[in-house]
C-alpha cells in the first residue's frame, strides 16, 4: 500500500512517525509544508521540514516537539548578548542543519535533493519531500497588518487577530521533484492533523491543477488516482487544538472551531475524515458532508499512540477503498 | 600618548592585548586586517577582527590563539555529518558572532559600527576597527592557481607555493570611519608582529595616499603626522615565524626570511624596528636601512610577555620622538 502523507509541523510529524513505524520505506512519502520557511541571520530555515525529519530520525526534542534533543544554545546566546534576535530558538545542533542547507542552496542544489541527502545521513529511510523546491511564503493578514508567518507565529506568539492568509509564490511553485508522481500513484493520501490554514492549505495549493482553483478560498482537489481515498485527521479536538493557533484562527475568521469546521474546510478534497472520540456527536454532521467518518483516539501522547492512530487510519482507508 | 596599532591575527592580537594593558581606552586604536574575511555557509566571517576582539575581551582560546575559550562544536559537527565543510573550525559561541554580524551587515550597518557595538557588549574598552567597511579580499597566487585567502591558509594549510598576492577591492576601499583620523592624530603607529604580506600590507594599502603607490610592490607610507614614529615588530624570529606562513612566503618569493627582510619590506613606511634578541647580529644591517632599532625579547608566551613587549615598544618610540 502506497501512502502519501501531507504534514506541517509537530502534529503532522507525530502521525508521519506513526505511519513510518508501520509502512516500509517504499510505501510512505511525506510531503511537508515549506510555506513557513524563512531566512534568519542569513540562513535558510525550514521549520516544518526539520521537525518532520528530526522526528522520524528520532532526533527531535520530545518535550517541545520541535528542535533537537540534547541541544545546546551557545551560538544564539552569544548572538543575543551582541544584541541579536533570540525570538526564534536556534539550537547549536539545529544550526548545523541550517548552515549546511544554506550552503547547498547557495551552491544551487534543490531543497528536495538536500532533504533526501540529509535524511540519508540521519538514517531516515522513508521519503520526506518539501512541497516545492521553489519559494512559497505564507503571509498572515492581521489587525496589525500583514506579517511574515514566523513573525506572526513565533515572534508575535500568534497574538494579532487573523484576517486571512496569502501564499506568496504559490502560483508559480512547482511540486518538488517526485512529489506529484507520489500523489498520483498513491493508494491513499493522509492529511495529517496539521493546521488547515497555514500548514495544509499551502501544500494543497501547490498541487492544485489550475491557477483559478488555487486562488479560490476553498482548497482544490489533489491529483489523486480515480476513486483513491483522501483522509484528513482533525487537528481540532473538543473545539481546541493540541498545539498551535488553528482554533484561534477559526474563531478570528468567524468560524466556530470544531472537527466539523475542519471537515468542511477540506470539502471537495477529502473522502474520509478522522476525528477524536470526544467529538463523536459531530459524526452525523460530517457524514452529511459526504465523507466516511472514523471516530477514534487522535491524541498522540506516546510513540504507541502515534502507531495506533496510524494503524487505525490505514485500516479505515484500506477497508473502504 | 595616542597609539594606533595595525594588526592581523594571533600575533597582532597578542601585542594589541599587551598595549591595552598599559594604555587607557582613549589612547589606543587597533586597526585590523579584513583582507582575510570571507563568506562561509552564508555567514560573513572576519577571522582577524574576531581574534583581536576575543583576545582583548579575554574570550579567546589560549591554546589556539583564535576562536573562543570553553567552546562547543555541535553546529559544525552536525553540518559535517550532513556532508558539510569542516575545514574552517566554527565553534558554537563563535558562530553567534558570525550570525549577528551577518544579520546586521544585511540590515545595512557598517562593519566598523558592528565591531564597536560587539566590543561594547564584550567589555572591550579600547577601540578596535576593521581597516575598511568595504570588502577587500586577499587572493594568493600559487603554483596551483589563484586561491582565496582562507582557501589557501586554512583549507590548503598554506601548502601551495606562493607566487604573489592580490587585494581585490583595495583600490576602492575607504578607511573605516575614524581609522584615518586615528592614524593622522596618533603619536606613534605600531605595526604588530603580523604577516607583512597578507596581514599588514592590505591595511597599508587601504591607507595609501595615491592609487599609484597602492598598486606598487612596495607598501606606501602611512598618513602619519610630521616626524611621528612608525614602528614595526618583526614576526620573524631566528628566520622562522612563531605562527603562520610568513617565513615560508618569503622563501617561496625568493627572499631569505629574516628580521632584516621584514625591515626591508617596510622600508619607506617605518622609522623604528623591533627585533628579537636572537637576531641581534642583524642590528647593523637594519640600521643601514635608516631605521632606529630595538633588540629585545619579542616572543609572547605569557600575558606578562605581551605587556613587557608593549612597554618596551612604547618606551622605544616615546624616547625617540
Amino acid at each position: 500500500m502506497k501512502i502519501v502523507a501531507l504534514a506541517g509541523g509537530v502534529g503532522g510529524a507525530k502521525l508521519a512517525h506513526g505511519l513510518a513505524q508501520i509502512l516500509k520505506p517504499e510505501e510512505l512519502t511525506i510531503i511537508v509544508n515549506t510555506g513557513d520557511d524563512f531566512e534568519h541571520y542569513g540562513l535558510y530555515i525550514c521549520p516544518d521540514l526539520d521537525t518532520v525529519c528530526y522526528t522520524l530520525a528520532e532526533l527531535a526534542n520530545p518535550e517541545t516537539g520541535w528542535g533537537r534533543v540534547d541541544e545546546s544554545w551557545n551560538a544564539i546566546e552569544n548572538a543575543s548578548k551582541l544584541g541579536g534576535l533570540d525570538w526564534f530558538k536556534l539550537g547549536d545542533r539545529d544550526l548545523g542543519t541550517h548552515l549546511e542547507r544554506t550552503r547547498r542552496l547557495k551552491a544551487g542544489d534543490p531543497l528536495s535533493q538536500i532533504t533526501r541527502d540529509f535524511c540519508k545521513a540521519w538514517g531516515v529511510e522513508h521519503t520526506i519531500l518539501p512541497m516545492s523546491d521553489q519559494s512559497v511564503r505564507t503571509m498572515v493578514d492581521t489587525d496589525e497588518g500583514e506579517l511574515a508567518f514566523q513573525e506572526y507565529f513565533v515572534h508575535r506568539r500568534c497574538e494579532p487577530r487573523v484576517k486571512g492568509f496569502r501564499f506568496v509564490g504559490v502560483e508559480e511553485a512547482e511540486p518538488a521533484s517526485g512529489a506529484k508522481e507520489a500523489i498520483e500513484s498513491a493508494d491513499a493520501i493522509v492529511i495529517c492533523p496539521s493546521n488547515p490554514w497555514v500548514s495544509v492549505d499551502p501544500i494543497l495549493k501547490v498541487f492544485s491543477l489550475t491557477a483559478s482553483t488555487s486562488s479560490a478560498r476553498r482548497p482544490a482537489p489533489l491529483p489523486v488516482g480515480e476513486g483513491k481515498p483522501v483522509v484528513a485527521i482533525s487537528p481540532i479536538i473538543g473545539g481546541e487544538t493540541v498545539k498551535g493557533p488553528a482554533a484561534k484562527m477559526y474563531r478570528e475568521l468567524g468560524i466556530e472551531p470544531s472537527a466539523l469546521a475542519v471537515a468542511n474546510h477540506y470539502r471537495g478534497v477529502i473522502t474520509h475524515f478522522v476525528m477524536d472520540a470526544v467529538d463523536s456527536q459531530l459524526t452525523e454532521s460530517v457524514r452529511g458532508l459526504n465523507m466516511r467518518t472514523l471516530v477514534t483516539n487522535t491524541l498522540m501522547k506516546s510513540h504507541e499512540d502515534r502507531r495506533q492512530l496510524a494503524q487505525a487510519i490505514l485500516q479505515f482507508v484500506g477497508s473502504d477503498s
